[in-house]
């Protein structure tokens, strides 16, 4: 897998305003936020997209959905609700190789999404 | 947890077009499609929403996951790429209190996601 911003980001080599951390992932504001509230929730592992997704990263894809909700609890948009985006590939939009979930909310997200 | 139309759905008594089953999932095309494979993925056990996810689901999550990536290449929408979308309450447009995860692709999907 090529290096990545979100590499460096996770190694501490670029700053990133973060909202959680523990050994498994990390979550961050995205920079570009298209909503109030835009965090990006990613793994540790450096797992390039959702087609790379293996049978033994199934707790890690718990613990990266708890990290969702907790995040979202801690930001304030659990009440009001807030959509949750991944992108793969071209046509999804992906513009990071590596996984990555987008926490969108603080506004009523509109249909179709993208 | 009240009825929803995806109960339904999963107990056969409302037809769908689907596309996977498994005795933990099923996978179906979306009735209102918002691209050429519009998809939507649900655990059978009736989990309201993203904020009703407990620990104990995270093997659940990782079998969703899972299932989402293998529709994807069933549908031929792989390696074009593709959106894979939650909606959480009301500003996340959630529509039916039964978690489903929307699979969208076959067109390039714009940003911001709604």
């Amino acid at each position: 897998m090529a290096e990545t911003i979100f590499s460096k980001i996770i190694r501490k080599e670029i700053p990133a305003n973060i909202v959680h951390e523990d050994e498994i992932c990390l979550a961050f504001h995205d920079v570009a936020p298209q909503a109030p509230v835009h965090v990006l929730v990613i793994p540790k592992k450096p797992i390039v997209s959702l087609e790379q997704l293996e049978q033994e990263d199934a707790a890690l894809l718990g613990h990266l959905w708890l990290t969702i909700q907790r995040v979202a609890r801690e930001l304030g948009v659990s009440e009001g609700g807030y959509r949750v985006v991944v992108n793969c590939g071209a046509d999804g939009g992906q513009s990071v190789d590596h996984l990555h979930f987008h926490i969108l909310g603080g506004r009523g997200l509109t249909w179709p999404p993208g």
